[in-house]
């Protein structure tokens, strides 16, 4: 895999800290993903995604097979020039959001046929496809296809859905050429049932992947059970090799992964919860809309070095909110992926110093505490 | 008028160009003012409004007074450090707002008394009042109130309303105080006929502002009709003093108006427009939502310094466009602006150096004769 690494600089109990190199850039870890699903961070400039401080982007299969096309995507240079972001992209299989979104799914040993959820239109992804498209896309980081096991299932159907995924992870691995530095990750299924986490794990590393995700989480089971799976699965997978925690989540998930040895995450929570007039702050989230912010000069983070957290009084963007302005999303998505950004570097130097389970509880201590915290 | 000033630095026909200093920056005219309507300019960060060579903004007394309240911009320390705009801002005075917005409206020799757009409520606007809020605004420009008198009406109307604009025009200036650096314009009204515009602006000479605006036009009578009365209304202004064209317009609009004598100009046309997928070229405007776009790997303008205009694709901005991304509105709203501040820079250069028939011809030749032509 010449052009893709890992580097584990430092280690806080199982937590640790470190660097995967792509091609295309370096990613300082625990890393989060901002979520760029139809080829945008939505409501962001590429050049305002950087400034918060992030490494690396996602981008959706599912979307971008749908619209434009992943031929159209390859044809025009691939998803870094068609979105202007060119710094490290992963993309995920498609596995989720056919789950989530498309309609009319037909599941098979072959693969998933579906409508698209935009016109209708009739789809198929497999393994082989779902792998091809992303190598269409020009991704640094392509994830295997999976089928995204539903919450709550029984044990047998739970193991039925992993064995699904691990023959299709067998067959991604098989289909994927690791041309242009390009990574591989395999997933692990299983539902909230260690033994079958434990299995789907074993099978992933006999076929033998860049790097490790566990699927399937953050879909119900509510935090506690969430880590209760880390805490069974991260063991089982190799030490020395990236571990993504898929589509995860709020800044208390984030930390308790990370305090279980994670080292990637992706979630929509920033990005859509700006869009929806919401901010995160140390002490919680607040939300724009309630008229209490309406005369209130602050900023939401004057400490903070980007320009949305700093340069805007809450009553500014009180009245953005309830004036429905395109800069409402703009500026509180960018403030958000700040938020999420500066927490994952805090992350990282407290792995570095030894300190995590302090920091831990500082910020647990405070967020949520404040009076804001009923407005999540 | 300590602070504020116009000097005329270069002249070619009734052309000028030159610099109005206010205490908040200078203004290079011929000037285009893009429209922060509700203490925004739509979809866009003020860095990236000042990135396009804008130096001055429009900001509406209509809107801000009904959302969030002029005196609680005041409390929060006026318009400039509400919407984070530290350059001049020339306010409208709601005139023109009160009569294509509000409900109810009840015109009387006070003022109007009307119902606002968003919740219903009932307000009134007197001359007196529109000052005041554009005090506690705190514009740098202040534009004095007025009723714009509609399309088409009869002379015997027109007179009526012009008479009604200039007994206001009288109030405003007497209510107004100069603190602060601060101008005030008044407004020549009298629709498409000379001698009651002659008469207005002799009236509002007599009162003696720091800048002339012309307004009622733009309404519905055509390029051609408005440029004729701009030949009939310029020559009766104060040679010395700003010009100022309000709501005005398309490219070619603005052309024929800087050839007439005119320095200042708004509208919300590059603003809207791009929210609705439209980009302006030296060819023409461009849709981008038409499918003819879709594999176009080339940007709005590659000789562009925006990277609105150089950094993405037509591909992308259709995709983009398409898929009702936010990204899309933020996208070709910027590029609209710059378009702009580059033609009023080219303006600017061609009068400096006496060569405006001649860009002016070059323009004309080129734009909307292109394959895009049929796209506006």
């Amino acid at each position: 895999m010449s052009g893709f690494g890992f580097d584990i600089a430092a280690t806080d109990g199982a937590a640790r800290t470190g660097v995967i190199t792509t091609l295309r850039g370096e990613i300082a870890t625990p890393a989060f993903m901002p979520v760029g699903t139809g080829a945008t961070v939505k409501a962001m400039l590429p050049e305002m995604v950087a400034a918060t401080g992030a490494d690396v982007v996602l981008g959706n299969t599912y979307h971008l097979m749908l619209r434009p096309g992943a031929e159209r995507i390859a044809r025009l240079g691939g998803l870094h020039k068609f979105m202007n972001w060119p710094g490290p992209i992963l993309t995920d299989s498609g596995g989720f959001q056919v789950m989530s979104l498309a309609r009319l799914r037909k599941l098979s040993e072959e693969g998933v046929r579906f409508q698209s959820h935009i016109d209708g239109s009739e789809h198929m992804l497999t393994p082989e496809r779902a792998i091809e498209i992303q190598a269409l896309l020009g991704a640094d980081i392509t994830m295997a296809f999976d089928e995204c096991t539903p919450f709550p299932v029984t044990e047998d159907e739970a193991r039925a859905s992993m064995e699904l995924s691990m023959r299709w992870a067998e067959r991604s691995k098989a289909t994927f050429k690791p041309e242009g530095g390009r990574a591989l990750f395999g997933i692990v299924q299983g539902g909230i049932y260690p033994e079958l986490r434990q299995r789907s794990a074993d099978a992933l590393k006999e076929i033998d992947f860049d790097g490790y995700a566990v699927g399937g989480l953050a879909v119900g089971e509510g935090q506690e059970t969430m880590l209760g799976v880390l805490d069974e699965t991260v063991p089982a997978l190799p030490a020395d090799q990236p571990r993504y925690l898929m589509g995860v989540g709020k800044p208390g998930d984030i930390i308790g992964a990370v305090e279980r040895g994670i080292d990637m995450f992706d979630c929509v929570l920033p990005t859509r919860s700006g869009r929806n007039g919401q901010a995160f702050t140390r002490e919680g989230p607040l939300n724009l809309k309630n008229a209490r912010h309406a005369d209130d000069p602050r900023p939401i983070d004057e400490t903070s070095t980007c320009p949305a957290s700093r340069d805007y009084s809450r009553a500014y963007l009180h009245h953005l909110v309830k004036s429905g302005e395109i800069l409402a999303s703009v500026l509180l998505t960018w403030h958000n992926l700040a938020f999420y950004q500066t927490l994952m570097a805090e992350l990282r130097d407290a792995v570095r110093a030894g300190s995590l389970a302090e920091y831990t509880q500082q910020f647990n201590a405070l967020y949520g505490k404040g009076a804001n915290s009923c407005e999540e």
